[in-house]
């Protein structure tokens, strides 16, 4: 729920923390979109802040420190120890992982990759080589891909089997049997169309994507003109490597035209 | 197709143009984007930019004038009489449609609006009267709503009837008996839940709206907040009359973050 962060809404927060009134407290939390917690999280203390961020569930916690101004959350991250910050990071999409892990000093960066498990290491060791201004830095590793033969019935079996692993989805990327991206399906078409049909037949084969280095104003760039939600990421051979939504790109749209205007 | 916008290409056009090539134009522009249509008619002589716009289909035309620069679409549009813009407005998107008339001279808007069809004049007089920069300004009126105890199966139907009408159609919005908003259900539930499940079983109910009076900045505010990809618009009685799509709000943070740097 969108809650209006009111100065009684901080002060009984207060309170309540004082008053180690967990359950009451974790109530009125959970009832709250995270950028709201954020928020409200930013006008405490920081012991306080820390007695939030500890009250709630890893997941929670991640998207919570990802809504944050930096300073706020590097110095949570700081006060945090490994065993915790591993437990947030295995919670989050592999292209916020790498932002958080990214930030942190090498002795933690290190740490941390040793102690999470192995896929969520397998997705940071790919993408934190990655400039943060590139596709590459920018993009997730979680989307849904399927080969152009495949059929619509198929597909949908695969979208339910990553069903929880991926959000904002609103395109299916086809690929051969290379891996190439060779096309995109709607969720719309796929609603739409009969459960036999190939992806290669009601596929759009006229897909915009970036290459890993391409530039994030470039991106943004591309997001403006063709009106993209999302956009495939692909490496020299023009195989499918990942995928940038559209929330990574609205920030990039702010700041670089705050740059604009700077220059 | 992404093409880049060479000087040969340019030069070709030219050459095209002045043959009276219409066929060998019509096809090398057909392949093209809309965004890359519009780059290339802003590289043309005024005479020239009205050649390919009379030679595309109204649809394509209006996709290309809206994804032009001001000034010329303004000038292009001062050459057109009303019955050629009178079939461009009737193929665009009703917000879009709106754009382009609400820019026009008080006397052609007149025009225009006792030349369209009912739909279309119907919409035109629903959109006009909202100020630009409030979410009235920037709302369509073209998304997909049903009651929320209609079925999965009963919902898709009714995606399907409005199919071609509303693009970048990522969420189905759900209303009570007097047409207020109770929730929105992605797509990707709608392809993945049983056909005789009912909407108000698997929707969202906490559901960022905004109201028809909404300041641009906030509605930006809220899309990157809440990274939203589309949000319903509501009138004073919490009814639903409208969408916002992201695509026109990367424009609008872009133009917030300009003026915020400048003022």
């Amino acid at each position: 729920m969108s809650v209006a962060l009111t100065e009684k809404l901080i002060e009984d927060v207060r309170r309540l923390i004082r008053d180690q009134e967990r359950t009451t407290l974790g109530n009125l939390i959970f009832e709250m979109q995270a950028a709201d917690v954020a928020d409200l999280v930013e006008h405490l203390e920081h012991e306080d802040r820390l007695f939030i961020i500890e009250l709630l569930m890893p997941e929670d916690a991640g998207e919570v420190l990802l809504e944050m101004e930096p300073p706020v959350q590097e110095r949570i991250l700081d006060s945090l120890d490994a065993e915790a910050i591993t437990k947030i990071v295995e919670e989050l999409d592999s292209d916020d992982a790498a932002d958080l892990v990214g930030d942190l000093p090498a002795e933690r960066v290190k740490e941390i990759i040793e102690s999470v498990d192995t896929g969520v290491r397998e997705d940071l060791q790919k993408l934190l080589p990655f400039p943060e201004d590139t596709a590459g830095g920018l993009m997730a590793l979680e989307y849904v891909a399927v080969n152009a033969n495949t059929t619509v019935q198929e597909t949908i079996e695969k979208l339910r089997s990553k069903r929880e692993e991926v959000e904002n989805l609103y395109y299916v990327f086809a690929v051969d049997d290379y891996n190439r991206l060779s096309g995109v399906v709607s969720l719309k078409d796929l609603v739409l169309e009969p459960p036999d049909r190939r992806i290669k037949d009601i596929m759009n084969p006229e897909i915009v994507s970036v290459n890993l280095y391409t530039d994030q104003e470039e991106v943004a760039r591309l997001f403006q003109k063709y009106d993209l939600v999302s956009v495939p990421v692909v490496d020299d051979q023009h195989r499918l490597v990942g995928r940038i939504t559209h929330d990574d790109i609205m920030d990039v749209i702010e700041e670089e035209a705050d740059e604009d205007m700077r220059s």
